[in-house]
């Protein structure tokens, strides 16, 4: 299994060892240290090296800060983790903040005593927030102390070593441009930005910009580095080079300069010495690396990732990976589906879905040669209220059975060689009532609404997602999340900075792949969320139409449950529009399915009555 | 009548004035000089004093920047002025250049040369300006130069007399509050800004706070002026004492210390030497201020104009008030849109309807004992081309006949005491073509979408602009303006800060009338814009739904052309809102009609087929 279900957090670690912290920061004169979930590349998972928050305090969310002080401690975390992290915690040793209403960077100019010295780890805190920090230490009166070494690393004895996972190359046929095609492109787009050379701090980048894939976080194929590239085409690359075969580190030296981690502070130094001019993206980049820029007489550029676009924007190799991927994909959650509406209510459980799908997805990928290379993220299976929680995690302790009666959704997605997905679907277990019904087609309204959608170029994310939202609008709903987000090719399957979303201000371009995915929650009742992956389009003229549009093409491919679909509620034009779904699908993924999985299929995709009353 | 036909440029004036500034340049050791359209306060419209740019240049639209430097000259215009310009200016002095993709603060850093010292009228630029202007020099090496006095009054020797039109007090009854208790919400917002006074430089802030209106500008009940707020209740008001009846004069000072405006500078030098933190409104406010408070040892606040958000977000008599201008105004609309009808193609133009049009305003009004106060803004009165001309003035040299197989567009508003209107029309002239219609129709669909629209608290303007334009994007089309932008009451037509737009930031909150007003233009053929002015409703539990939401009320009350809709093109729930709002139109203005009017409006606003194919 690619997931485990054990319960994640331990609220019995925290008392221990933040005691040996309080001790750490009274001999070194210290008031307060953050412990944030992030590590040096600030992506969604970490390495069990740098879970440190949760070693510190026991919690193991996504997303969090401890703010150890001498005499409190406080965590702050979203509103996805306020139940969870009650569980996770010593409440008698953490009070709880929210990350949002009342994030560090607030509490501390409230809160934080004069005089005060508060230290970080510059390693683990983008530009950014160290920004923000330091303007609310200010008007405080505290200090903000940037330290050498984190002093979690200090007192934690049994500190696992980095990951050395290997590092594969990742074919041209998948990666569709040259590794070294692209460090060309990425080269001029520095100079561009009036920069010599950039930091590549997020491992996602690296992977695109060498086609490379690794092994060293769950579920997302890096392999965790720096790079530094250089306009003038003098690259270096920061990777442990025991994950290199002689193959691999032959390929990577024809692109750049191989060197050990431990080399790439002096690196920037030496090139800060010599004058050069260095971007940092300042949303990505750790505060550290603009003190060694700035601190040795370079030029520190604020610049996005040169990469991030280019990396977002897929070509046509990786569309058409993306494409087979959904098809196999699409066969093996089409086989759950009909093995799950087979089974008795109440027969089942969360886990054994969780189970059943790893294996359709294996044996499917088997069955095609492209083998099941892992779980994109964690298996989301809630039946139930437990659908109602947004980022749950099914273990032992929580897991439920899929009772007559309740809904069940199922939120997934794997990671093959061609690419990644990400498909949510929501079924009945037995006889649904009417209003779950109801709330089904409302979310399906609004998902077609962003499957059917025409846009000009320019349109941003923030500017399309009330298309999602407007028909649970008119009955009184809403769902808090955003409507997409952006999937890379074999990658991370959270990733920017394209966003379907209020705060989804990037331009939404022509291969782009998002997630359309609205929802609704009902607490402690049930969740419904209908996942679809989907593609911008190159902008194309429309018939008798003045300018060329974009809009989307879906990749996912399965079945979306008519059993909770009130057509009387959907226009005639998105009843259209899910027949030639349910075609497409048939026609796409039948042909990987025999039997009675066929016959289910066939069934499953049948059109649907026209007797739209609106 | 309150609007003129005469062509408003004139280009012989560029000539002989450029000379008359390059030498006082020359005199005075400066490479350049900026003339913006602006005068102190960032109005859309200026008195004629402050129509520097004009007197300068010929050009007599309402946005745009003029650059002379020694040996050449450049005009700044947005996409609106792009043809007019050509016509009002010589173009032998000034080259044209985008306001937008090109303006003075990108073209001096790639331009303007080492050690250029380029003036400036620091009461003609806000803050924010100023700021992007000097980053821009300093890169260019240039020198930006505020100067004690504008080159223009200097060398323009009959230029008029500020406006000292009558000042009269705004009754309670239409203003809803009294404007000591405003002023007191005034003083508590200052204070929490962490300012001890702030400078109204907008004067629609001042007719607001002080319950004023008066006469110095075209179209907008504006007395020119401006207000230092004291968050302790000393508040100030600088404007020319001869505005004052007696007993005006005694109703201000019981609100404020009365001034004069020559006094205004020398209040400001006193409170900032005093140690005042002076708020200013970075993006309304004159640079002069910044300096005039820093160079005298005050601290400048950066924070919006406080009387903003009150202002935009309407009590129930401003409610009440814009409820009774929208039925008279409909009335007066409609008894032109009859006579329209009975009209032969070919035998009207464009300021016949003009005239026409302010004849029925002055009647409805005056019948109604609410007499038209002024129109809001000139006329837009579009036939055929000239329709698609988004800012079109009809002028005697542009005037045409509204001719048979064309469409006209008529874009108007009027001030009443109790409120400002702004509606949008467009009738088919004879016959419409099928295009046409069905433009006209996907036009509609988008203006019904936010009519009908529901959406939670906090929705901002830029996330439902896509709502009005989702119809035309499906076919290929879209309109090149926002959707929306805020109204006053009896004050600008076009008053900030709330829009639907891409640049909409602003959370629409109960009380913000705006309006709705999509469109599509065909250069070289036709125009469409249909709009009616909405206001956001308190947010109301929806039945059967989770979450309270705000709507649209809409305020206009108007027929539109049934002769332009493709019935089969809308939906059931759309043709139903159309029915119900021509309903509603008739309920509401009927009773002002009678006879042929009357009998025309129940024809025009009779219930459609329902034989809706989708």
């Amino acid at each position: 299994m690619f997931q485990t279900f054990d319960s994640a957090g331990d609220p019995s670690v925290g008392k221990p060892r933040v005691k040996l912290l309080r001790q750490w920061l009274a001999d070194n004169g210290l008031d307060g240290f953050l412990v944030p979930r992030a590590d040096e590349h600030q992506g969604e998972y970490v390495a069990d090296r740098s879970a440190r928050l949760k070693w510190l305090t026991g919690f193991s969310g996504s997303a969090g800060v401890a703010l150890v002080l001498r005499d409190r401690a406080f965590m702050f975390v979203d509103g996805r983790y306020t139940l969870q992290v009650r569980h996770e915690i010593d409440l008698d040793i953490f009070a709880i903040e929210s990350l949002v209403d009342n994030p560090p960077a607030f509490w501390i100019k409230d809160n934080l005593g004069k005089g005060a010295r508060l230290g970080f780890d510059p390693w683990l805190h983008t530009i950014n927030e160290v920004k923000a920090l330091n303007v609310s230490a200010e008007q405080s009166g505290a200090t903000l102390v940037p330290l050498d070494k984190n002093p979690i690393d200090i007192i934690w004895k049994d500190q696992p070593a980095p990951p050395v996972a290997p590092v594969e190359i990742h074919p041209i046929g998948f990666a569709g441009e040259l590794a070294k095609d692209k460090l060309v492109r990425l080269a001029a787009a520095i100079a561009k930005d009036g920069a010599t050379h950039a930091v590549l701090t997020d491992p996602s980048s690296i992977a695109w910009a060498f086609n490379i894939r690794g092994g060293d976080v769950p579920h997302t194929p890096l392999a965790l580095g720096f790079a530094i590239l250089a306009a003038d085409g003098k690259h270096q690359l920061f990777m442990d080079q025991r994950k290199f075969s002689r193959t691999v580190a032959a390929y990577l030296s024809q692109l750049a300069d191989l060197h050990e981690p431990g080399e790439f502070e002096a690196a920037v130094v030496a090139l800060a010495k010599g004058g050069a001019k260095i971007a940092l993206d300042p949303v990505l980049a750790a505060e550290k690396l603009r003190i060694l820029v700035e601190d040795n007489g370079g030029t520190f550029v604020a610049a996005p990732d040169p990469a991030r676009i280019p990396r977002a924007t897929k070509n046509q190799a990786e569309i058409a990976g993306s494409r087979a991927a959904h098809r196999r994909d699409g066969a093996a959650v089409a086989k759950l589906l009909c093995w799950l509406e087979r089974q008795k209510p109440g027969s089942l459980d969360e886990i054994t879905v969780v189970t059943k799908l790893e294996e359709t997805r294996r044996q499917t990928g088997e069955e095609t040669q492209m083998p099941l290379r892992d779980v994109s993220f964690d298996t989301i299976s809630g039946a139930g209220p437990n659908g109602a929680i947004m980022h749950y995690r099914v273990s032992r302790a929580t897991n439920r059975k899929l009772a007559a009666g309740e809904l069940f959704l199922l939120d997934s997605g794997a990671q093959y060689q061609d690419g990644t997905t990400d498909i949510t679907r929501t079924v009945p277990i037995g006889q649904p009532t009417e209003e779950m019904r109801e709330r089904f087609t409302l979310v399906l309204k609004g998902m077609i609404g962003i499957s059917t959608l025409c846009f000009p170029a320019g349109t941003r994310g923030s500017e399309i997602d009330a298309v999602a939202r407007m028909a649970l609008w008119k009955h009184g709903c809403d769902f808090a999340h955003g409507t997409g987000h952006g999937v890379g090719s074999y990658l991370a399957v959270h990733e920017g900075p394209q966003r379907i979303a209020r705060t989804g201000t990037e331009k939404l371009l022509a291969g782009m792949m998002l997630s359309n995915e609205p929802g609704y929650y009902k607490e402690g009742s049930y969740g419904i969320r209908i996942e679809n992956l989907i593609l911008v389009t190159p902008a194309d003229q429309v018939e008798g139409g003045d300018i060329a549009m974009h809009s989307f093409e879906t990749l996912t491919l399965a079945p979306i449950d008519v059993r909770l679909i009130r057509t009387d509620l959907l226009q005639r034009e998105e009843l259209r529009w899910l027949d030639a779904y349910h075609a497409r699908v048939l026609a796409e993924i039948g042909p990987m399915l025999d039997g009675e999985t066929l016959a289910w299929l066939e069934k499953a995709t049948a059109p649907l009555p026209h007797d739209a009353k609106i």
